[in-house]
């Protein structure tokens, strides 16, 4: 059974990850593909615990570095029971959010050490990066009144405009330092025009038909 | 105000850590010295948490890896509300296990990459490094002996003899090769004659009277 493919979904608040991953799952399901469709942090048993202990609470809970630990606890434990398993069966993996997120949320809008990040990355990651990573895109306050409608903010969520715009301008540098592995979706758009986009990009970097 | 001192006990299971531990702060405090007596993982609320976290369950809840960066995330956290504060307003802080354990433990013991380990003292413990690390050693047998004696045993007590040897090993690699932070405690005599080599250290380490 040849390795299936590892998908992430990344960006700020409100830009649609979760309903474009949704869209994007059945699509390729259809096509008669296994789709496994998981979420940082949590997908598996105990990432879904440090997950409660991430997004609960107050904003003095955990500091930035020991945020990058839990996550990195969490997305080591993703690997393993979820994403590797499913990969080497075959099937397709889709996560809304990876490790582009610590980059973003903890490292520059939190503050947590660049050196720190790296060495995760290098040691809790290592080969298993994604193939395709979709960067969604919409302006600071789009992005905020979606999600604002949407339900009550949780602890991250819930910080101030300039930690979101230093999120977007995160997510905008990977896109542009990695082309290789990511592909840079403007979400502003309704929904249709975005499935469409992230299909496209489908097509051009892992050769999906139809 | 001058900085506190910062004291830790390391060492294999039944080594008696925590009994001398608890004698040395006593003792400190009968020479007027506030003492903040702390314990790993844990010593903070979100430590405390992810000590439940760690220590319960099956064998196979966390890998050694996924374990590492707990241990991590606790001692981050651990450093912020406990240790430094209590260091800044003069107080010595003794801690049963530090960063030591997760050498001997998720390292030599459960196979953690020495690189990742290494990693995470320079970046998240970084200049925080204990003042005086007492290692405290019995062979595997009596440790063993005495642990099972008190108490049924966690998650991680629970492993098997040669895991145990491994921990021994590390244990005295580490005061051989850090002896200016490290000194190497005979623990297999009664309490009394180790708690007299232990303030014997004190005195040649710390300059402590009496």
């Amino acid at each position: 059974m040849p390795r299936g493919r590892f998908i992430t979904l990344e960006g700020g608040e409100g830009t649609g990850k979760s309903t474009q991953a949704r869209r994007l799952a059945e699509r390729l399901r259809a096509l008669g593909r296994e789709v496994v469709s998981t979420r940082e942090p949590g997908g598996s048993e105990g990432a879904e615990t440090l997950r409660g202990l991430l997004l609960q609470g107050g904003e003095e809970r955990w500091s930035a570095l020991s945020e990058t630990l839990l996550m990195y606890a969490a997305r080591r434990d993703h690997l393993e029971k979820t994403i590797r398993p499913a990969l080497a069966r075959g099937a397709w993996v889709i996560s809304d959010r990876f490790l582009d997120s610590t980059r973003a949320y903890q490292g520059a809008g939190g503050g947590a050490p660049e050196g720190l990040i790296a060495a995760l990355e290098k040691h809790v990651v290592g080969d298993d990066l994604p193939d395709l990573t979709l960067v969604l895109d919409v302006p600071v306050e789009i992005g905020l009144q979606r999600a604002g409608a949407r339900t009550a903010l949780d602890r991250i969520e819930a910080r101030d405009g300039g930690f979101h715009q230093r999120l977007r301008t995160a997510f905008l540098q990977i896109a542009a330092s990695e082309p290789l592995r990511c592909f840079l979706i403007d979400a502003e758009p309704p929904p249709d025009e975005v499935a469409a986009s992230i299909w496209s990009a489908m097509q051009a970097r892992l050769g999906v038909s139809a």
